[in-house]
């Protein structure tokens, strides 16, 4: 598919949360939390998903005169159960009438979203294509559940898909999702729906929360990633030094130390940002390319290779020459 | 885009409830309901909508021996915020390992999906996509909002989506989305997001609950609906009794009758369940589909326009050889 991301923003709100904020609120030491979860600090917003989104959105459309002719919200977490974001994204730009629609995969959101734009461009259905994430992941944050407590963090991030011209490399060369629901209960925020009402009794405080497994997922998730790794790496004759950056989701400090670790990748070419910023829930693979981006650390035509996990259990890589 | 519905299914619950039942809980009369909505019955669901929708599903692969290699959950509502109601689709089914994802366009979300699907498998990355709509939205009813309240009901439906053969003709011919967010708050439930979280004070009991304007989305619809099936005739060289059949949206009684009334449509051409199912949110459209190939309303060949609104407020069409 020749496709190309054309413009790539975020925005990290201003308000830093350190360990040490956060440590009285959980009940844990500091050390308790950076050794747990690598997260040394998080940002909190004070404005909702849908802003968040927009001021992303316009950094990555920065450069372009022109609007998007589609609006794709690729976020965890809606603002509401009902319009879906994207259409709030498109009022916070000012826009009217372009088509606008969410996808949910949880973390996985915006790599599906990706995939679906990339189908778009190549068929030639629109031409350029806004994919945002925003999560505010703090706003389901369980003080009692401390661990995923001291994951979480605020962020957004956009990019603008478009297809590359005659003379440019840029593609998606693979693509690949698998969904294990025998995970389903090992990250859930189990209320806001049908099933567990805000209104019924049978509620709880934290069924309105974020809940997650975390020794659990990691043990279901190590494997199952590891195995798509060489999958993809043999599929297309590629060994681990062949990839010039690898973006994974940002699960947790654990996780994604795992890629060098055990994966057999350079830690220098394994984007590792939750150290500041918290696993930001679909907002994170986006805000890792945007701030590798930021530090120049690809350019054109470099081999990127991202991968995750979602709440599911799903695991999900793409492989793209930028 | 030689792409066909090869399978459709659906479940509409047990439990019917009648206007008179529902004209206690609202306090209006038998009259006022069914003058004002066009509803004289709806189901009510007691399983929630992971098992509705696995039964459509299965119905819908009823022929099938192969499992599909793509799922897509296209609902208005989630069973819960994360994960996405897509793997609980697949756990229900008692599938392992097939990817799955939501696409929430609220009632348009069965149109989008159906887009998403045929794209997939136009550019062969998937072979049998299953797409299942499951609304439960008797479960958001406002009763201190008689008209909404009065319009909702409970229903599944599914439909599997394949590359058509050589020797068919099925297709999808066309597809419109557009998005107009000055609508955004005129069809709503507010809570369950990151903006009225359950927890917050100023989250009110209304704002968990479904809050529609009727009056003013049936006055900004139906001049852009209008201008939409024109557009699309127009483009296709059609005129309206070129339409084998018409699946729209069952938003309203007063919304269908417009389609004959004011559209130009032959009543007879036009599926019209509202009376007997209420409007099912995003099941609604392919709910309409799926009675209308039981009663054999349609067959192979046939050119199928499906049309309707969303939240947002949105707009689409799609007109198929079926």
């Amino acid at each position: 598919m020749n496709v190309k991301i054309s413009g790539i923003g975020y925005y990290l709100p201003d308000t830093i949360e350190t360990a040490e904020d956060l440590s009285k609120k959980i009940n844990k030491s500091v050390d308790w939390i950076i050794s747990r979860t690598g997260v040394n600090q998080r940002r909190i917003s004070s404005i909702d998903v849908d802003k968040m989104g927009a001021i992303a959105a316009k950094n990555a459309l920065n450069k372009h005169s022109e609007q998007p002719d589609l609006i794709l919200n690729a976020s965890g977490v809606g603002k509401q159960v009902i319009p879906d974001t994207s259409v709030f994204f498109q009022k916070e730009l000012g826009f009217d009438g372009i088509p606008s629609f969410s996808i949910h995969a949880t973390c996985l959101s915006f790599l599906v979203a990706l995939n679906v734009a990339s189908n778009f461009i190549q068929l030639n259905s629109y031409k350029k294509i806004l994919i945002i994430s925003s999560d505010r992941g703090t706003r389901g944050r369980n003080y009692n559940e401390a661990e995923s407590a001291a994951l979480l963090g605020d962020a957004a991030a956009a990019v603008v898909v478009e297809k590359s011209d005659e003379n440019e490399n840029s593609k998606i060369i693979d693509y690949t999702m698998k969904t294990y629901p025998k995970g389903s209960d090992l990250t859930e925020v189990r209320g806001g729906g049908t099933n567990l009402h805000p209104h019924d009794n049978k509620t709880t405080f934290s069924d309105n929360l974020f809940s997650m497994n975390g020794p659990m997922i990691y043990k279901m998730a190590r494997k199952t990633v590891y195995n798509q790794i060489q999958q993809d790496l043999n599929k297309h004759n590629l060994i681990v030094d062949d990839i010039d950056l690898l973006i994974p989701h940002q699960a947790s400090g654990l996780a994604v130390k795992a890629y060098s670790k055990f994966g057999g990748f350079n830690k220098s070419n394994v984007v590792n940002i939750i150290s500041k910023t918290g696993n930001c829930v679909a907002a994170s693979i986006p805000l890792a390319l945007a701030i590798a981006h930021e530090k120049n650390m690809f350019q054109r035509d470099d081999l990127l290779y991202f991968i995750g996990t979602g709440a599911g259990l799903s695991v999900a890589s793409m492989l793209i020459k930028y």
